[in-house]
């Protein structure tokens, strides 16, 4: 049986010079590797407790689908600004150049309702920040953050240590 | 035990005066509305033999990939233009104003595969009419296309003749 890992595809330089990029399309794309990636994701939520699953737009939205579906959690989508059609909060964060916003929906979250963040890929961690600060925004409290990838070269993990991060797999570079 | 319709919030006059924006995240936000709008879909493909998932950005990866996770198929991503990271096949498509493109990876698609398209809504047709070209241009037989929702008034199921569209709810209007 293969590993994760085996199933990733590794891009040089991509979206430019010096970056390997980590392409989860072919785990998802062979039927073994995207089965093996949902259990082993689903496996570090074992004695966790919760109540809802959000997932960050939207390579995490494929991650975190199936996960909630299997846990029978309610599905909460973390979006870029102007896809969400209701009542929405928001939150800008840092780009390497310039900012993006995310959004969610004011009522996606209830106080009290203890959350898990799925993504496919912590890399400086900007991302799964904003998302918790908006699940903290709405009331919620972020049990963990789950992500199938971590580029440990990009300390994500400092910028979310106040939050329990979990990866699957981890690589040292970026 | 509610239907799935119960779970979709409708709200007028978005995005613009005279549309009737049909918003499925209240029916992922809600455990059981999430699971019985996936296992409605599920059922839809009881029969149908396939051999892949394919799913339209974004919303179609929330439903296509616990179906292809629970049915244990592979998921294929068909993204807009710039976010696949290896070689890719593109096409355009018509937009009210405009055109986008979308593009599938040229690897994602084995030549005689049989593929189910999944997406949470039919309206004009467009965006799925593009993605099922492309899975043919890769080679692989289009078995069907299921989406949550259909809009009878925006006529997609003319658009989309050649293929076997199947749609779990119905609305009349756009």
């Amino acid at each position: 049986m293969k590993n994760i890992e085996e199933y990733i595809r590794s891009i040089p330089d991509f979206p430019k010079e010096g970056i390997i990029f980590r392409d989860v399309t072919t785990v998802l794309q062979d039927a073994d590797g995207f089965h093996l990636a949902i259990d082993e994701m689903m496996k570090c939520l074992e004695g966790v407790e919760f109540d809802v699953v959000a997932a960050a737009e939207s390579r995490g939205f494929v991650f975190a689908a199936p996960i909630a579906y299997s846990l029978c959690k309610p599905l909460v989508l973390v979006r870029k600004a102007g896809k969400l059609p209701f009542d929405t909060i928001s939150r800008e964060y840092s780009l390497e150049y310039g900012s993006s916003t995310l959004e969610m929906h004011s009522d996606s979250i209830k106080k009290g309702q203890r959350v898990v963040i799925v993504d496919d890929l912590v890399a400086t961690g900007g991302t799964l920040e904003c998302a918790a600060k908006l699940v903290e925004d709405l009331g919620g409290t972020v049990e963990k953050i789950l992500c199938l990838i971590e580029l440990k070269g990009l300390k994500g993990r400092e910028l979310l240590k106040d939050y329990d991060l979990t990866s699957v797999i981890k690589y040292e570079g970026k």
